[in-house]
């Protein structure tokens, strides 16, 4: 076994105590002299020409400082992808759905400003909305985007081995189409900028990004700001899930409304704006056709994919990458065809969302999984062995896996589960489901860029100091990086005194997104501390006359090795340095992995440059109530690869927390449309799981050491949430025999499906 | 003349903008959720034992968070002397001046507060007060301090030369006896702290000070708190003049009623609390002989000097170590004999103020200087230029002096106020005075530190960033340090990205005092901008394929020096440097200056270790109306050598500020004491110089280029202060022939010198 004396240990969160006590700042408790409150008016036409917008009643109303529209900014697009840039700020010719910006107001309070709102005049000529992506993907469909020439903003092919040969070659062919739908990312709290500029053109941004170093880049872009005018600060964020990643319009009308008003300026959504214009989960469309053996061994698989868009690019078209790269890559198979279209709507926009296209492939592929299973009458985890990927392979489509403990998570559910015996004595209306699933473990460059940064320093009374730009924004980095260091370092995680995301503080990091911070950021703090290390282990040796060699780090102490008396400490390493040698010690740590295959495909991701892959397999128990189509979630086990885990306690609230997510995205949570209008924007008919739906969680975890992780560790915080939906609804299926393949399986659902049977 | 583009240019205050519009967040802006207020406690009796404090009643006040006294403290005594420690926190067993500090409340408004501190019952039993210095010194005086067998707190002797022989040679002696009063630092905004300490041990500290890094340690050393758990933000800060150097008993009550309470909790200083219980310029009697020859050589000088400490240290054993070198060090002397006695009385205690120790040596020194002008019949100014200090010279004190522009600035004021053409023509009532001086212009290795830390660096956007732990209290540093940076990597400062004071993102500097933040803080930030700007060259040269030597920086583009054209941004060499080199070019500079010389006396500060030494000569035209004794300025001219000026504009505006400091301490500033009491503690009965009262000031920056200096820049801040005086009085005299030794010099006391000649 190893021998670390903080890696591996379950310490609790570092920020565990400030939170719960009520002590955290969140952007929306922050007041600054003068501030003013900001609104955003919102199409409430899904489709439609801008005629006019008559801002002058508005602004005359008492207590209105600013009202600003599209004619206030430069009018340059905006998206994750630079190349596919499809957002303004504020509209300025169409809006594209109902949510979609067009004025911005800052008054003294929030209801001024909300009544000016209502005092903005919009002149829309209505034009025919598109709501489902078959319709869109039609010829002659009204066009959404006039500077494209369909609706469909990305397509590709990718083909490998030979499907063709693959399906002949196959004693079996199923066909099948699965569907899924939109989820909310539901964080607790909803997205909330404070902006202060001054006459002194300095931008200061309090917001809940989940990447403040991105932040900055795109606001300069995007409202041509030098970047060096421009501050990030993110304090205390209540979850993300991704969709916090993007450079919103409320960020944008912060900022233009400060300007101009010279005063800083707060705008919070509400949480009916956090449901109807924030990101969502993209709902898709996914064909299969998969050929297999009489063993069970997939030699052919093949998807057609229509991934639904909505009115903008955000993440679409990597989401869309990444439903290939995970559909693709999980399983050995040799022949496999993916067809992609992500196609515009009149909705709501997709973004990033826990997953990102992996849960909606998952789905898909795991439920066929099982459709083969039963076909063959095998059973489900061994017909996932089988296939399942291994150590050092590259997929057909290029993946180079490092670590892989696939295997061991279908092992471990298996046995945890207790599964063959429950299988032998299966009770009426009991079922039990697998699903696995692969994911990056550490993001990808599959936008040319994956990097974070990290320093360190001791300063003068020996206190060593982390500056990272990763964020937490719930997940656990403040505790996990600091503990990676501290084990460097030979001390206690919480002596390590943590600055992180700022800005002007930190180096760069792309984000906390991509299940990338323990790998990306946790490499960059890693070499930082190695780097630190070796300096003050130097200065200890001048100090000491002793040869580098002999000594080593115990509790803030440079000692040697065999003769622990005779040390010095910390605080005196830092005095000296300081004050006789005039020098700070200091590391610097930077990852920006992996290298890029020279036959990697920005358009399809085939030859997907991900660090590492983590690898997971869910197992849900549940129980279907004929009657009424409730299922009751009974057991649940997830075992998940994610290298070396770095903090157990953490690690395992990950995946209890992905798992709900799963839950609520299988059964219960779906965002309503009707014309493009969401129906439930709201807790109450948007129906989250709570603390009382929630059944008993077992996570397991399989420890691989990954060679390029930290201590070995890979990304988790995704692949806790892929394989719920498709464990549980091959559980249904086990319970009551139907087989839903579209999502979610709503009670209504399972009790047609079960009258229908 | 010298190229520079950015040094010695005339460049708008970086911080101008956002202080004239109200938008800097000073510490009394700065409101935290759940923030309490602070009151303290201060004793009513001069002198008196502690019987017992009875807080039972005050802690059951609806509203009241918690009471502190004594009992909640370590115990542990504090000073700017480590080893003359002598002040509680809050006091155990006896207090010693009206304003001492006995407990501290925190409840949820102030008007509780306040409330709450009448409900504390403190039984005293009175004792014997000692207000002035000579009764306090006389034996068998009551002591003030139980531990030290006099009050005494430091005495020394300093003997250069042979001043028995001296004044035997002399062909004249003069003696005369000079006092100084005390003077409030009047800064305008009082002191003020929130303190945030949550039950996870952190400290975060919002306070108005000028030293920020050395108050995270003593606050560490007072409170027993590991220094990696306290953080130290200096907002926006509104003067300091010395008052806001010492650790302070408000920071510490902050810090503890958080700790108790869990909340944040706020101290603000009322005026009268600034007035009665902060630090003041320490009262002096000097005793001055001098023996000088016909020719106006000053063949030797005695001064037999009484600080009056007040109730406790502070600065008091430095102050008089200065009063010391200051008066010893100025004009060429070989033979000085110098005894001082700093005695403590049962009054506010005196503690840094511009100038520390040096304007009282300075006034009583240059009024000397007057008399024995008119003694001699000799122009008072050919008397200085006579005795003046030459560069490149070792004083009689060992004092290294190495620029020296003193005579430049006789010249100068003669020059520029038509001086040998007033005298001619002297209306009556009318009076020219000159007084001249010496400071250090670069702080002292005094305590056996002078540090100063800077780092720099250029991000992924090349965006160069400036992180200094030198604190701008309004003097200007922000603005100075960033022209030093811009100077050396050929930009403009306001394109410099700047962080300074946080105690978290900034190398340690020793604080915002001694004249100290330009000379100290600039050789770091040079020092820093060289390694970075070397970084940045070779950088360019490795992506230019050029040699380093064929490089130079023009507006944020490395170029070829003969070929413009043929260059690269900064905003490409970080954006290569990041994602292809994975490095964050930085710098880091680092002063703590000079050697201290082996004969160093820390007592006496004989062979005094300032890295440089400022000079300037203030000169007054006053008219006296001897009906009322008022006495009106008419014109101030000020030369001072400050070494080459970084940014004249700044300089001017401290030379005034300096002024008109010294106006009032010449003229109307007084704290009036009765039995240890300050009967006038607000700007309605202090009488500060008002906006109408001041004169024409002309500022002349003589300019030296100090060896050492940034640029040869040294510093100016308080040097500004330390001449009026003496010029006013001396210009008095020339009036209306009265020669007033005693300040300040009251309309009523001109008018009744006047009556009685």
């Amino acid at each position: 076994m190893d021998n670390y004396s903080v890696i591996g240990k379950r310490i609790k969160n570092r920020d565990a105590v400030t939170k719960v006590t009520g002590k955290a700042v969140f952007a929306a408790d922050i007041k600054l002299k003068g501030m003013l409150y900001g609104k955003i008016l919102r199409s409430k036409a899904a489709h439609a020409r801008i005629l006019s917008i008559d801002v002058s009643e508005a602004r005359q109303l008492k207590g209105v400082k600013a009202v600003i529209t599209c004619e206030d900014t430069p009018l340059i697009k905006y998206s994750i992808h630079p190349l596919m840039a499809d957002k303004l700020a504020f509209e300025d010719k169409k809006v594209r759905y109902i949510g979609d910006e067009i004025a911005a107001v800052a008054a003294v309070d929030e209801a001024t400003a909300i009544k000016a709102l209502s005092l903005i005049k919009v002149d829309l000529e209505e034009l025919e909305g598109l709501f489902d992506p078959v319709e869109a993907m039609k010829e002659g469909a009204p066009k959404i985007h006039d500077h494209l020439e369909t609706n469909v903003s990305k397509h590709f092919k990718m083909d490998c081995g030979d499907i063709e040969q693959g399906f002949a070659r196959s004693d079996f062919i199923i066909e099948k189409t699965f569907t899924t739908h939109a989820q909310s990312h539901s964080s607790i709290e909803t997205h909330a900028c404070v902006a202060d500029c001054g006459l002194d053109n300095q931008v200061t941004m309090w917001v809940n990004t989940q990447a403040p170093h991105p932040l900055k880049h795109r606001i300069s872009q995007v409202l041509a700001i030098e970047p060096e005018k421009i501050r990030v600060i993110p304090p205390y964020i209540g979850g993300g899930f991704g969709s916090k990643i993007d450079l919103d319009t409320t960020h944008i009308a912060c900022v233009l409304l400060s300007k101009k008003t010279g005063r800083p300026v707060k705008i919070i959504n509400t949480r009916e704006e956090q449901f109807t214009a924030t990101r969502m989960r993209h709902p898709s469309i996914t064909e299969l056709k998969f050929g297999f053996n009489h063993d069970g061994t997939i030699v052919a698989k093949q998807a057609r994919a229509i991934i639904d868009n909505g009115a903008y690019n955000s993440h679409g078209p990597s989401v869309m990458g990444y439903h290939n790269v995970m559909f693709s890559s999980l399983y050995r198979v040799e022949n496999i065809s993916y067809e992609g279209s992500l196609v515009y709507t009149n909705k709501n926009y997709g973004g990033a969302c826990r997953g990102y296209g992996d849960p909606q492939a998952t789905f898909a592929q795991e439920t066929m999984m099982d459709m083969i299973a039963e076909k063959l009458d095998m059973d489900p985890i061994e017909l996932r062995l089988k296939n399942s990927n291994h150590p050092d392979e590259k997929t057909a489509n290029a993946v180079e896996i490092t670590s892989c403990g696939l295997t061991e998570t279908l092992e471990a559910v298996k046995k945890a589960s207790n599964w063959s015996e429950k299988k032998k004595t299966k009770k009426k209306y009991r079922g039990l489901g697998v699903a696995s699933m692969i994911y990056t473990g550490g993001g990808s460059r599959g936008s040319g860029f994956n990097y974070s940064g990290a320093t360190m320093k001791m300063d003068a009374s020996g206190t060593i100091f982390l500056n990272t730009g990763a964020t937490d924004i719930g997940q656990g980095s403040n505790t996990t990086l600091t503990m990676i260091a501290a084990e460097i370092l030979g001390m206690e995680p919480e002596q390590i005194r943590l600055i992180t995301s700022d800005t002007d503080t930190t180096l760069p990091c792309m984000g906390t997104f991509g299940s990338r911070v323990t790998f990306c950021a946790g490499n960059a703090v890693s070499q930082a501390a190695l780097n630190l290390k070796e300096k003050i282990i130097a200065r200890a040796a001048d100090i000491l006359g002793e040869p580098v060699v002999r000594l080593e780090i115990k509790a803030r102490n440079v000692c040697v090795a065999q003769e622990p008396e005779k040390g010095i400490a910390f605080s005196q390493i830092g005095a000296v340095s300081y004050s006789q040698k005039q020098e700070v010690l200091t590391g610097a740590g930077y990852y920006d992995g992996p290298e890029i295959a020279k036959d990697f495909d920005p358009k399809s991701y085939y030859a997907y440059p991900g660090p590492a892959m983590s690898f997971a397999t869910h197992l849900a128990e549940v129980e279907v109530d004929p009657e009424s189509g409730r299922v009751e979630l009974i057991n649940f086990y997830a075992a998940h690869d994610s290298g070396k885990v770095i903090n157990p306690l953490l690690a395992e609230g990950q995946i209890e927390g992905g798992a709900v997510m799963g839950f609520g995205w299988a059964l219960t949570e779906e965002l309503k449309f009707e014309n493009g209008r969401i129906l439930n924007p709201n807790f109450h008919d948007y129906k989250l799981f709570s603390i009382k739906d929630i059944p008993q969680i077992t996570p397991i975890l399989v420890e691989t050491i990954d060679p390029n992780g930290p201590f070995g560790a890979k990304g988790l915080g995704e692949c806790a949430m892929v394989s719920t939906a498709p464990a549980i609804l091959n559980a249904i299926c086990d319970a009551v025999g139907v087989r839903i393949c579209d999502l979610p399986a709503t009670s209504e659902k399972v009790f047609n499906h079960i009258k229908l049977k």
